[in-house]
């Protein structure tokens, strides 16, 4: 089968690759209906995470599942099936507590890669969610976007505890960051300040319900934030980038008492303790535990209610997965969808 | 009247200073009933926060109201008061929300100093709590302790999110500390593990309803907490400390998803973001807004629902001010109450 490898900084290549078995009895194999490059696949591709040689990439997807080990319970060969980038059990203390990216028996989501034709899920019975049907094809990218960036952006939201009555802010216009904007505004948010100076991301962030665009950065966005809000900082702030500077427009961003939910993986953040301590935000966030959210996501986005399959702004097919590395990494797109 | 100074590290007298009067129209001068000495006014004491000239020192006390300006409306001279650390409205949006401590309008708590015979409190109606009579003498070191380091200990426990069901854990034995054990206690929480190894200290922790004591430290100590929570962590974590060691060792000693208040004053501690971000912990602190919570207080307190005036633990008359520091800073004292 085909499938995505990573050899090297900005070395992409897609070639013929095993078929993934079932290994555990936990385990599923899934064909892949579609898959996508990652924010978080650009640190290895541009070389700031380290490459230990060949990796197979990719850790969404949505497809159709092929086989089963023998203690896999609910999830059937035939169902079509979403996923994400952590495997877990779903049964767990943590994972009952809404913390499955941290289950006890957490694995990587998609060992063999999911940018391929098929993929192996450990633990299925945890990870997967299956729909009741085939769904509509128009709806795939949205379900794909479920499977990671609208579940990041959604946990990036409630942690930063979006709803009625708040103003919420958006700091990084990436995919994770354009779906908090949607899922601030799904959460019931007053208000929606969306940080952008990128046309394109910015309409985009309309078209999610942002209500307000901020185009300055670091220490000058946080004090526009405050004069949009009487002087006194958003409610709730969704960090969704991952470096010093954002972090701290984040920050900056909140009032005292106010939530930040950060999403971004951290590169680089140091926190100084003393000027937390004096800030009074809530700081919440990390590896989003997407499988928490997964039923509610995967049933807005059947019923038609919301549509964050529109992040992806270009498509591909599967073989052309290096061209789609370029394209995020050029900022020339939001998202790449492939197609196997 | 009498007042304390600190003139430089180690340096602590009590010496004639001038009678306060109300300045602003919106001022109260209290009578200082009792007063006492603040593990955060050893920060300066130790040199290890500047001191720039001679500091009137302490901002905890209880006292009756001598006179008030001409704007204060509910507070009346002759009531027995309770303040806190900060001045604050009370009617701004951030009061409101519980966040006294960052009032759009907040000041110190005790400009002219509260270790002395009187007091100036600006913002007397939103700052000072009266009771509705005049409290037993025996309840006076109870309602002291109420001003600033019961209050400090629960808002703690609530930004862990203390409460039944929980395992909470206390990283330091200061009196913040343990009456955050208190607190943890009172809000229903079903473990309350207090970190100390020190024998008068955990015999307190004890009597405030800490129900295990650890002695390890640092990345032992959370790991000892991890034993003793099949291997998850606590729910909750207060830190009542402010260093590197105890920051870590609170964030070390929660599950994934699980609460950490941090109300020690941070000093020198540094967050690193990665690591940060794959504990999944809430992280929640800062100066507490002591006067969220003082009208409970003060009824739990009345009604003898709780004695958190234990941790006083030398009492001296205030012109002994500076064997208080001494005996707080050779930790030979919890804490040192000051009688005017």
């Amino acid at each position: 089968m085909r499938g995505t490898v990573l050899y090297a900084p900005r070395d992409v290549r897609v070639e013929e690759r095993p078929y993934p078995t079932v290994e555990a009895p936990t385990d599923a194999v899934v064909r892949v209906t579609a898959t996508c490059v990652c924010g978080s696949d650009l640190w290895p591709y541009r070389g700031l995470d380290d490459v230990e040689g060949p990796s197979p990439m990719g850790h969404e997807y949505v497809g159709v599942v092929e086989e089963v080990g023998g203690e896999v319970r609910t999830i059937r060969p035939g169902q079509f099936v979403v996923g994400s980038f952590f495997a877990s059990d779903n049964t767990c203390e943590i994972c009952r507590a809404g913390y499955q990216s941290a289950c006890v028996h957490r694995q990587p989501g998609a060992p063999t890669g999911a940018q391929a034709e098929f993929t192996r899920v450990p633990l299925a019975d945890g990870t997967l969610v299956a729909t009741t049907a085939a769904p509509d094809p128009d709806q795939v990218p949205s379900l794909l976007a479920a499977s990671d960036v609208l579940g990041t952006g959604w946990f990036g939201a409630v942690a930063a505890e979006a709803g009625p009555g708040k103003t919420v802010v958006v700091v990084g216009d990436g995919a994770v960051g354009l779906l908090a904007v949607l899922a601030a505004r799904e959460l019931g948010a007053e208000r929606v300040i969306a940080m952008s100076r990128h046309p394109e991301r910015q309409r985009l962030a309309t078209a999610f319900g942002a209500t307000d665009l901020v185009t300055e950065r670091g220490a000058e966005g946080a004090d526009r934030i405050k004069e949009l809000t009487d002087g006194l900082g958003a409610h709730s702030v969704v960090e969704a980038v991952g470096t010093q500077q954002s972090m701290l427009q984040a920050i900056g961003s909140a009032r005292p008492g106010g939530h930040v939910g950060y999403v971004g993986v951290s590169h680089g953040v140091e926190l100084h303790g003393e000027r937390l301590f004096y800030t009074h935000v809530h700081l919440h966030g990390g590896p989003a535990p997407v499988r928490r959210f997964l039923p509610d996501l995967v049933d807005r986005i059947i019923d038609g209610r919301i549509d964050p399959g529109l992040v992806f702004d270009l498509q591909l097919p599967l073989d052309d997965a290096a061209e789609g590395y370029r394209a995020m990494d050029e900022r020339r797109a939001v998202k790449a969808l492939l197609w196997p």
